[in-house]
């Protein structure tokens, strides 16, 4: 699983795999210091994420095993939004995010 | 989920694994600033996608869960054309792609 | 399968994919040399590692098959505490960790 | 899936997970220039393929989608031969590489 | 599937997900001409491999396809030991290694 934090969002109008109502994000993977990486992924929201907020991620077949995406052509979903991390003798809640 | 351009096709005559009728673009995945990286990739093309065209791709055995790829050996797919993208306060169209 | 080492762990509140009671760990890669790697996962605990352990890793559809992951939308796992490793005519042992 | 060229194969006599029989092929990857990039990987032949030839790849559990890998441990394989590619305004055709 | 060169072994203790019983390797990949590289994995071995060997290995839900796997949390098994590879006009046999 990784960790992510909600970038944006995008809309689509053709879709196939029965992703219709699932709203898809646009996230950022986090580096050991938690800090925004470069790279990019889209996932499909089932927890209600919004901007700013640190998810967790879950890909391949798993991400097929909620209610939501169930029978959808997804393999990325977040599974989890973050409330706080505790690593290396540091600590970082989503508080201090302004959320 | 990633994020590619549909930059061209594929043409084979001998195929295993039920690929016949299926249609295969090649793409680049986007990077943070939804710009071409060098990274390539083959898929299988559900939605019709055309050239120039930003689409979401599924990839691994969830690949397998559109009515088109049942059954084939395909481990990544167009399974949306995008319309627009919102990350970091900036906002992409596809309509400024001349589309 | 990959080798980490535990550096933390997080909290979430909201959560999707039969998570609730799974704790959740951050783990950093190591290296051919058995160092910490900058590379960092989040993954679901199954053999109640802590802060330092070095453990065994096992993603994909695979994460899923031990009874308290079973049906949960996770894509890692703790599989393993490490007690000892040898490779390349070395020799590194849980206990040097002061454990 | 990947677009790959084949440079070589292996052989192996102590084999488990139902492989006897299969053809295990060495490929390169291609870059997005349709150039060998110095990511080797190795595969099950489907497809008859040669030295030389530009095939397609497919990984995953999607790879045991053929009657030749249904039960085998395998986890890419070659699903076609490419006749010809067309991208970013160019052309490649199997037989410029006198096949 | 990848090849890899066995470095050593590992011990545990502690496991969850049907691991009892089986072995637990430390393998290098290997780069296109066939020598070690940085990037090391575990895997289950299912074919009695030893340090120094070449083998061929495979990963996630097909590493469960073997006997001595099915029903276990692994994501990357041995699944036979090279003889011989044959690539680029090159020769390389097991026996050269001094098996």
């Amino acid at each position: 699983m990784k960790l992510g934090k909600v970038i944006g969002n995008l809309v689509s109008t053709k879709k196939e795999g029965n992703l219709d109502g699932l709203r898809i994000l646009i996230v950022t993977y986090l580096d050991e210091n938690m800090i925004d990486t470069k790279k990019t992924a889209a996932c499909v929201d089932t927890v209600n994420a919004g901007d700013g907020d640190i998810v967790l991620l879950c890909s391949s077949s798993s991400a097929r095993i909620t209610r939501m995406t169930r029978n959808s052509a997804v393999d990325n979903i977040t599974v989890a939004i973050i409330e706080s991390i505790s690593f290396n003798n540091r600590y970082i809640s989503r508080k201090e995010n302004g959320k």
